[in-house]
């Protein structure tokens, strides 16, 4: 049986997914905007749509992990992004959930 | 705002659902029937239940990533799971994608 063509993208999809919230906390450490945000997750080799990343930090934001404020520079307004208290004791957990799955992987692999 | 009691839990199970499917397909590299399987991964630190595991042993020999057979061991029926060649092709495509998302993690954690 050959393999449904769009397979190995759903899967790599998936396995990004949960990743993507970890990057995107742990880039919000220090405050960002949108393209600034976006530009450091692609410089680190994350690559993320901006209909994906938004509603992301939105529900970021609604669950209490993120906050954020307009604010104005180069004469335009911008949306300013940075990690709650609350989302840096997440991260934290997050992180080392990171790690032992990597130690299991590591394992198995 | 206060986090809602269940958001860790669920994060964690989105950080997890993605690499479970690879930890699967890399422990099936060796054949194994479900107990086997679900103690190699227990072993590794990757605990997963009875009612996550057969579904998803199920779905992944529909795509053509496994293939089972039914034999008989001591005595009892087993149902024996072992990776296709072309699970084995995508184990080793999802592997290096995970490999570079942890690139980028690491750059950013």
């Amino acid at each position: 049986m050959p393999l449904e063509d769009d397979l190995f993208e759903k899967l790599r999809l998936e396995l990004r997914r949960g990743s993507l919230v970890l990057a995107v906390l742990g880039a919000l450490r220090q405050e960002r905007y949108g393209y600034t945000l976006r530009k450091s997750l692609a410089e680190a080799g994350l690559e993320i749509e901006e209909s994906a990343l938004y509603p992301m930090l939105r529900r970021l934001e609604t669950q209490g992990l993120l906050t954020s404020e307009w604010r104005e520079e180069d004469r335009r307004n911008k949306r300013f992004y940075r990690l709650s208290p609350d989302g840096a004791v997440l991260l934290g957990q997050l992180a080392a959930e990171w790690r032992a799955i990597n130690a299991s992987l590591d394992i198995l692999l």
